[in-house]
Parts: C-alpha cells; sequence; structure tokens
C-alpha cells in the first residue's frame, strides 16, 4: 500500500475503506510502513477524526492481529471495561458476583500504570494467587467456576500495544475514535458476547465532560454492536475516589466487604448497576435488588473463595491481607464539610508511596495505601482524621502527605455529588 | 527537552517559543527526538498553522543548522526564488541581466525533481561547465564576474533536507509555513540581502490559486524582512509553460535568445518584472525599459559569455547545444484558437522523455524537451505543428505523445491569460 497517499487522505478529510485499514495495520505490523508514517496518520485522525465504519474496520483489524479468546459454549460470556478511576475495584466485586447471578467472568487483565491501578496487581495481594494461566487452565477454571482473570499469556491485539506505545510519544492518545478502537480491539479479542463499559467522567478521569464521556461510550458501543456484541454503557462521576480505599492490598479487603454486604455505599451502588446491565445486556434479567442479595447472602463472596482457591491463592488470607506496617493520619485543617477529595492527587500519593509504576516493569508494594474516613459531603471536627497512609517508612511519604493535604478540601458546605450519571443502550 | 509536551503544544493550537523551536531543530538534527515525534508534529503544523514569529523562528533554527554563505562586501548581493514552474529558465536570464546591472548573483542551486528542471542542470548542457566549485571560486568568481551558479557545495540548511524527505513520506509537504521556512532557512543561508520570490499560480504549480499564491508569498517576505533582508514578491501565472522551450539544452538556447534581446516575449516580461523589482529592493532603480536595454545592447549576453568561461565552459558552443538528435511534430487536431497547454502535461512529457528524474541520483538526458510553436492565444490551422518533442529513438516516445496531446487544447476562441498577477512589496 502507498502509505503517503493513505496519510494524505485522512489529512484531506477524507475516509478509509476497511481494506485500506487493514493493510495499512498489517504493513505496520510487518514492519514494512515506518512509525514516522503511522506518527502523521495518528495526528491526522486527532485532527479529523473518523467515521464509525472506519473506527470500527480499524478496530476489526486491531483485534485480528493477534490471538483471539474463544469463549463460545460457556454460559453468558460477559465482560467489564472501565476507563480507569482511582480506587476503582469494581472488578474483583463483579467477577464472582456476576458469576453468582449465573453469567461466565473469563478475562485477561493488564497491571496498573501511573496513578490508576491495575487488577492483576491487586489479585496479587492475595497470598499465592496465581496470575499466570495455560489456556486449558484457564477456559477449564472459566466452565467450573465461573470466574477466571489471568494475567495477558496470549497476545489479545498487539497491533493496539503498538499503537499505544507511539500515540503515548507522539501526543496522540487523546482521540476518541483511537481511544474506542484501542479499548474495544482488546474487548473483541477477549471473547465476550455482552460488555458493559464504565467510563469515567471528570477532574479524575481522562474524559473531563459529560459530553466527551457520552461520545467515547457511543463510539465503544457502535463498535461493539458492529461485532455482533451486547453493549451497556455506564457514565459514572471520577472526582473523589470509589469507595474508601486506594491501593492494592486495601483495595481487596474492601472488595471483599463490598461482597460480604457491607463496605462504601457508592462502590456498591456501582458494582450493582454495572452488574444489573450486563446481565440484562446477556438475557439474564435481574433487577439490582436481586443481585443485592448475591451479595447480601454471602453467594458472591463464596464464589470469590472459590476463585481465588482455584487460582492458587488462600481464601482464608482475604480476612487478613498484608498491608504496609505503618500509618500515619491526616486530619482536616478546620471543621466544615469535606468538598473535594482530589482523586488525581490521592492516587499520586499511593504512586509515591510505592504502591504505582511509571514504566510497565516496574516492582510495586502491594500493602501501601491511602484509606479514606470520610467522603465528601461528610461533616468533619477541626483534627479529626480523614485518610490513613499506609507506608513503608519514608519511603515517599513527605511527597504522598502533600498529595493528600492538596486533594482535601474543607467547606462550609457541601453536599455529595451523584455517581451513576447516565446509562446508555444501543 | 520534552518533545511529547511540545508536540501536544502545537497539536492544541498554542504557539511555540523561539527558544523551544531552537531545540527542537537541534534536538532532531542531534538524533536525540526521533522521526516518528516530528513527523507528528508536522501534521499538527498542517493541522493548527503557525503564526508570524514562530515561522520566522523556525526559518532561523533552520538556517542556522548549518553554513553560511558571507557575501557581505560584495555589491548589491541580490536572489531570486521561483517556487517552480515548467520551462522556467529565468535564472539563466537574470543573473547575467543583474550583474549587467550592478548588481552581484553568487547561488548555490539544485537539480531538478519530478516535472520541474533545475538550474544546475541546464547549466550542466553547456559543454565544459563546472558546477562544482570550491569556496574560495565561488567568491572569487562573484567578485570578479558578478555571477556564480554552483551546485550546494556547503551544507545551507541541513535541518531543512531532512525535514523536506520527512514531510515528502508523510504527506505534510502542503503547509505554507512549512514550505515558506523551507524555501526561506536556504535563502537566509544563502547570504544575499535583496531577495524577489517568483511565486507560480496555476495548474502547473504548486499553488492553485492566488490567494494560496499570496499568503505563501506574504508568509516569506515575513520572514526575509524579520531576518533583516529587504523583500519583493512576483505572483505570475503558470497553467502553461513559461516561454516556448522545456528540457535542459532547449532551455538554454531560449535562455541565450532572451539575453540577447529576443526570444518569447513572456519569458522577457518575467525576467524584466522580476530584475526590477530585485533591483529596487537593492537600491539600484532602473525602470524595465533601463534594464531592457541591457538585453538588447547585448550586455547581459557578454555577461552570460563572462560567466559560462569563468566556469569553464566553451561561450562559443552556447549557440551549438547538444540536442537530441530525433524530432516528432505534433499538429493541431483542428483549426482554431489554442486555448490549453497544460504545464504539468508538458513537464511530464519531457520527464518521460529522459530529461527530468524521479530520484535525486538519476542520471538525465539533457538533450531531449519539447518546443512548442504556439502559445495560448494563438490561432491555428488543422494540421499545423504547435509541438516538437526532442528525443533519443523510442525512448519514452509513446507516452510523451500522449501526454504532449493530452495537454493541447484547441477552441473556437481564446485570448492569452495575464502573465504578472501581483507585485507584493513589504
Amino acid at each position: 500500500m502507498r502509505a503517503t497517499k493513505f496519510i494524505m487522505t485522512k489529512r484531506e478529510g477524507g475516509e478509509h475503506s476497511p481494506e485500506e485499514l487493514a493493510s495499512f495495520i498489517s504493513g505496520y505490523l510487518a514492519g514494512e510502513i515506518p512509525d514516522y508514517q503511522v506518527a502523521a496518520w495518528l495526528m491526522a485522525v486527532c485532527w479529523r477524526g473518523m467515521t464509525g465504519p472506519e473506527t470500527a474496520a480499524l478496530t476489526e483489524a486491531m483485534a485480528s492481529s493477534g490471538d483471539r479468546i474463544d469463549l463460545s459454549g460457556l454460559p453468558h460470556p460477559v465482560d467489564k471495561h472501565s476507563t480507569g478511576g482511582v480506587g476503582d475495584k469494581t472488578s474483583l466485586v463483579l467477577a464472582p458476583l456476576l458469576a453468582a447471578c449465573g453469567a461466565t467472568v473469563a478475562k485477561m487483565s493488564g497491571r496498573g500504570l501511573g496513578h490508576t491501578g491495575g487488577t492483576i496487581d491487586k489479585l496479587e495481594s492475595i497470598a499465592g494467587f496465581r496470575s499466570s494461566l495455560s489456556d486449558r487452565e484457564f477456559l477449564e477454571q472459566a466452565r467450573s467456576v465461573g470466574v477466571v482473570i489471568a494475567g495477558q499469556s496470549k497476545e489479545l491485539a498487539p497491533a493496539d500495544g503498538l499503537f499505544y506505545a507511539l500515540r503515548d510519544a507522539t501526543a496522540t492518545v487523546g482521540s476518541v475514535p483511537l481511544i474506542a478502537s484501542s479499548v474495544m480491539s482488546k474487548k473483541l479479542a477477549g471473547g465476550a458476547r455482552s460488555i458493559v463499559l464504565d467510563v469515567k467522567v471528570g477532574s479524575g478521569a481522562f474524559m473531563k465532560t459529560l459530553a466527551e464521556a457520552r461520545e467515547l461510550a457511543r463510539t465503544m458501543m457502535a463498535i461493539g454492536a458492529q461485532a455482533g456484541r451486547r453493549m451497556r454503557a455506564v457514565l459514572s462521576a471520577m472526582e473523589e475516589p470509589l469507595g474508601l480505599a486506594i491501593g492494592n492490598a486495601l483495595e481487596v479487603r474492601e472488595a471483599v466487604t463490598c461482597l460480604q454486604g457491607e463496605g462504601p455505599t457508592d462502590l456498591r451502588a456501582l458494582c450493582l448497576t454495572l452488574a444489573s446491565q450486563v446481565l440484562a445486556a446477556s438475557g439474564i434479567a435481574r433487577g439490582e435488588a436481586e443481585i443485592a442479595r448475591a451479595l447480601d447472602s454471602g453467594l458472591a463472596f463464596e464464589r470469590l473463595e472459590r476463585w481465588i482457591a482455584a487460582q492458587g491463592g488462600d481464601p482464608t488470607s482475604l480476612a487478613n491481607l498484608d498491608l504496609a506496617p505503618d500509618q500515619t493520619l491526616v486530619r482536616a485543617p478546620r471543621a466544615g464539610v469535606l468538598s473535594a477529595l482530589d482523586a488525581l492527587e490521592l492516587g499520586q500519593a499511593v504512586r509515591v508511596l510505592g504502591g504505582g509504576r511509571d514504566a510497565k516493569t516496574d516492582p510495586i508494594d502491594l500493602g501501601v495505601g491511602v484509606l479514606l474516613q470520610a467522603k465528601v459531603g461528610d461533616p468533619v471536627a477541626a483534627g479529626e482524621p480523614v485518610a490513613t497512609l499506609y507506608h513503608r517508612g519514608g519511603h515517599g511519604l513527605e511527597e504522598a502527605l502533600r498529595s493528600v493535604r492538596r486533594a482535601l478540601s474543607v467547606a462550609d458546605a457541601s453536599a455529595p455529588k451523584p455517581l451513576i450519571l447516565e446509562l446508555l443502550e444501543t
């Protein structure tokens, strides 16, 4: 293919055919089209955008660039994707909850980068948990337990990995069709038939406004629908962290309380919404009250124990996770109502304590984190503890304390903000 | 410098500081900033444009990336730049003409690429002509003869060469600030104090409309003025070729007739306009009639002979240039008035006959070409010869004949179109 002509087409605002997109992607993967031509094209896409059919064709070409997981034959294979937030442990709650409701959750998941955590990191804070499974183990566990979450043993959408690294280096990450095709290429290769998207909106999220989040959600849903997947989306607020816990082991502990029918109300509410949406898409119609019973009755927790055990983890360790030995309190600077808990700053605090990574291969400290004692809208007294830092000696402590203090605002009055902003169906 | 942040600034429509632009260029030249980041930035510039100060700073950074020719101390160092047209042999006429009028023309020039010819190629069709001169020879001849045109022995604006290759591969050639900075970086390094730009407009030129050409001219003039150069611009039509001759030796022959006070009226008119503009800018005020006397009196031709001789050429060979041995006529398909002579098609015809090159290192046949017998607006009889192809046997002949036939249109009525469209001063 003539890459220069292809780039010119997009530069001039034209539309690529599915065949052109497929040969561009395969030419890039084969090393025939150099990075600099792809980089120029990516910027042209940021400029001119892509039509729905173009975005669907790009996604399909990336999904076809590597392995695909075949989940056909398993009951109700479902999946959830979050665009990334701070304190977002919904996958840990949803996976056993959905399995307890009759669906199958079999997914390959990633590690955290920057200020957001990754599900695999969180799971590895459970003693003995094995994230590396063979294909046979993966599918066998999906069938017998209904839940399996493993690291990426297969090459799902390798073209997306190449694209992502290039986008990161060329300031072309922020483009709705590029974000949507990146997410959906991995979802399509992942094999689930029904998918719910949790698109985060707000200062702690990539999408800062409801309009942007809606556009991204609609674009991803259209790609999925085009590929025959049943799609739902939830737009949820990400100004303050989800729940009270940020940090790998702390988040697992909070997910466990949620699976036992307790825990923070915002986390529980979001999990119930996401679960009811994806179950409805999958043809399992259950109201949120019915799904909540799976939490309150212990059924979902029981499924968590079976899942953890199946992957080599010790379920009894869930009650006694390995947290960092040192704790430091941050107190309210004055009396009033907590009016902001900036998610980015809090995520940053956990990162500098050693709980996040800058590069994919950095080791991380699973025991560190921040545990909030209050949420936005809660009254606080002067000097009352509002957050506890879990740290290891002085490592990153001063910087983390500065971040946490910057994250907090106390005002004379403030109301809690709505969490679920919109539900979208195709 | 953080290249990703720099790219993001332009992506978001922001303005770079001169310091940022200088360190981006030097980082690229040093191999610290990879092609793919520059490629993304180039596309962002196509999208967002650049302000006048940004364009001037980019040009200065590129001009400073290599050698600079020092023409200070020479009387009235002047230069002309054409944006490229078919049959454009004005440099060959202007250089001795301007020298005969008291200015100095000392320039390094390039070879042709694609459908347009290069001055160095044309000069090499003169027996013995040496285009490769030492720095000392170059400056000594500038002083003694007032004219010297050599190939690029110095590295003038090497950053521009790198940029150009990348722009060509990434569909980012067509951007006014990038074109303007590319041209002007070499002009600034070239050392002339007064510069006239011949910006071609029309189907045979890069700029298709007067508005685009005016914008490009204004941008280049602003860059030059910012760098203390006296700038003029002529916007001239490029629908049909300039003059009657296309092809290296044929064009030299036509330039010689012009320098002897004869030759096509459009070529003479454009040369007189360009000369009077750049002389006026340089402080030598002469009307076109006075400059025309240098052509008609033989003074300009005499300067040509001294110039050619100084560079090792045989001035007597100018009357007897080595043309291709075979000629084929193309005749008017019907009686009427010649209404179009498409410059691109005619340039293409010469290229396929062997007179142009696709890659910079291709050898070319200096003797082939097309000589027109009529121009747009001339009446023609059915079967009357309108063009003669100079070729070597069958090499490229069929394709060239098809191009020439496509280039010709005969209508019932047609008027000659104006050649000089606008004169611009800073």
